[in-house]
């Protein structure tokens, strides 16, 4: 079977040739990591520290990060010719201008990270090369990270069960009295120990009030009989994101609670039995508006679903404008969520890969048919 | 006492006077709330979804976000007038514009974060204010985080303590036989346990070859007799970092293990002497080269101090060329390295405070004067 790099040789090169482009150039730290095979955990937090992969449309890529990284790029990649900058003594605008000039680039059209490459670089490489014309490479990057590898449905899979487990846990051993605070550290404390690198927001809000906040920091309220709980988990390890959303109550839920919660649950039913290859991403937001309606749930999405992989959200979305096709392969986050004046906002979301005969839930530790109680 | 929003406002209204321009624009996740207050979780994770605070030369602020954080922001920030986009509706930019407008700085010179703000926004809001001029605003921004205030103080010392608690546990409940992986699940279990949101890296390396590359991710490598263990922390809560180094050794250490290991410890402590308010950054630098140098410590950095905050990497820097004076409140991060052939990389870091009579450690948990030894 083809390997990863071996794909995007082919995928790069053959969309270089249709765009008449000389390269293209990841600078995210997401599409380096698609692009070089190397996780360069530093990346995030030392954003001036810029790494760079570099396909050009003929001969070998070149993979260029600072000297700190150096080793740690050329163990991790899967690109042969890595190369370093030396921080403080020059840019790394400079060490690529000086890379494209030798693959005789320097007067081409580059498709490059424009979406990511901060605007003083941008000017600053524009200044180096001023016969160069570039344009945003974010398309064929994203096409290309679409359809995931065996080895990362398997990653993803792994990261959802345990970020999952770690979920039930941490409301499995909360009590009433409780802060949000405390079940939050019982979560994180449980995926560190079933294996995470991070959890960037295990974002726990219990009560209606702190519920309607889009990811509300766990804070000192206490749990209190009758408040549902919603966890909005992101997990994180080796480069690769899970994200679900959990809800609990704190005793036996009222028949509103449960009824504005067996609705999500219905619709996102609904959208992942639509989430099937073929289906256009924008049908499959219509056909949720209309089943929302239909049964009477509160909806005001603006999006039903999104990727996920390196990261957090990737393409396609589940949203009205959208209309490419799904295909076998992709995953998805099916989230619906639904507000409910004076309950609180319900929520669920499950991430799901698109399989030619249907869908398999990779978040399928918990059973969501009813809130957990906690008691 | 003046409020952080005070001192922010008045200091900018100063500077864009200076500077004859019409407003401050801050967009990284760090200069938000460094100026907004608010900490809005996503920010790093959706990079699109951009935030922004704007504070003119004349009149009051405005903090603008996407929809989806709106909620989230005005509950967090110190800034009154806060306004959302609709996502996938209108462009960050374009609110920002209007904004703008609104303030009569349609045609003004405006400092906007060009190392932050990406390529493509740049191009949109030159496009949408064509009589505007945009500068580089980092200045001014990297000027007002330099001083940290009481409450900075006081996070950033709890944060440090958490961290470092947490790296002992995992030195101390680990044994010979345990993979690099399982100590720093240890660690990141206890950090959870002790409070921290992120641990973004606690990058361990066992044995002389995995500590040379600069953040090792941790694997299956087991801890075997005489392997010297490298932790480089970094921590992560309510939007503020820890980061420091602390080693251990499987079993007692050889001589030549616990010289290379007295030198830096050596020359660290040289370092945090000099760190006094008046000195000159470039100063302790080269006095550190030179002392160095004297006891015979392999020597290459570049840089032996940052300053630590909202971001992993603060000014002032200590490095060759920086040449700002030390003032007291503000954090560096004193961090010495010495790669040794053969025997490997030996580092130490800590966090202090500069105070007006001397230092403060604030990472004063764990003694640091040999290598925790792991039987």
């Amino acid at each position: 079977m083809e390997s990863k790099y071996e794909f995007l040789k082919k995928s790069f090169a053959q969309w270089l040739h249709e765009n008449e482009a000389g390269a293209v150039i990841a600078v995210s730290p997401e599409n380096v990591l698609h692009t070089s095979g190397a996780y360069i955990i530093s990346q995030r937090m030392i954003r001036d520290r810029l790494a760079m992969a570099i396909y050009p449309s003929e001969g070998e890529p070149t993979f260029l990060v600072g000297d700190v990284v150096h080793r740690t790029a050329k163990a991790a990649s899967w690109i042969e010719d890595t190369r370093a900058y030396t921080e403080h003594h020059e840019t790394p605008m400079q060490a690529l201008a000086q890379i494209l000039r030798e693959k005789g680039l320097a007067t081409g059209r580059i498709a490059m990270e424009t979406r990511y490459l901060p605007a003083e670089s941008y000017l600053e490489l524009v200044g180096e090369l001023p016969d160069a014309t570039f344009f945003d490479a974010e398309d064929i990057l994203n096409d290309t990270r679409m359809i995931k590898s065996h080895d990362e449905i398997e990653l993803m899979r792994r990261n959802a069960i345990a970020a999952e487990k770690a979920i039930e846990y941490g409301y499995l051993f909360s009590r009433p009295g409780d802060t949000e605070l405390q079940v939050v550290q019982k979560m994180g404390k449980a995926l560190h120990e079933l294996g995470g690198e991070w959890s960037p927001f295990a974002t726990l809000a219990a009560g209606a009030e702190h519920t309607m906040a889009a990811h509300h920091i766990a804070g000192d309220k206490p749990l209190l009989p009758g408040d549902i709980l919603r966890v909005d988990m992101v997990g994180y390890w080796r480069g690769y994101y899970s994200d679900f959303a959990r809800m609990a109550v704190v005793g036996e839920p009222s028949d509103a609670q449960r009824k504005a919660y067996h609705q999500v649950i219905d619709v996102q039913r609904y959208v992942m039995e639509a989430a099937k290859p073929g289906a256009l991403a924008c049908d499959i937001y219509q056909a949720c508006v209309d089943y929302s309606q239909e049964i009477g749930m509160p909806f005001d999405l603006n999006l039903i679903g999104h990727s996920l992989g390196i990261g957090l959200h990737e393409y396609p979305v589940l949203g009205p404008t959208y209309e490419k096709s799904l295909k076998a392969n992709m995953t998805l986050c099916i989230e619906i969520v639904s507000k409910v004046p004076g309950l609180g906002l319900f929520h669920i979301e499950d991430l799901i890969l698109v399989k030619e005969d249907g869908y398999a839930r990779l978040t399928d530790h918990m059973d969501t048919s009813e809130m957990l109680v906690i008691r």
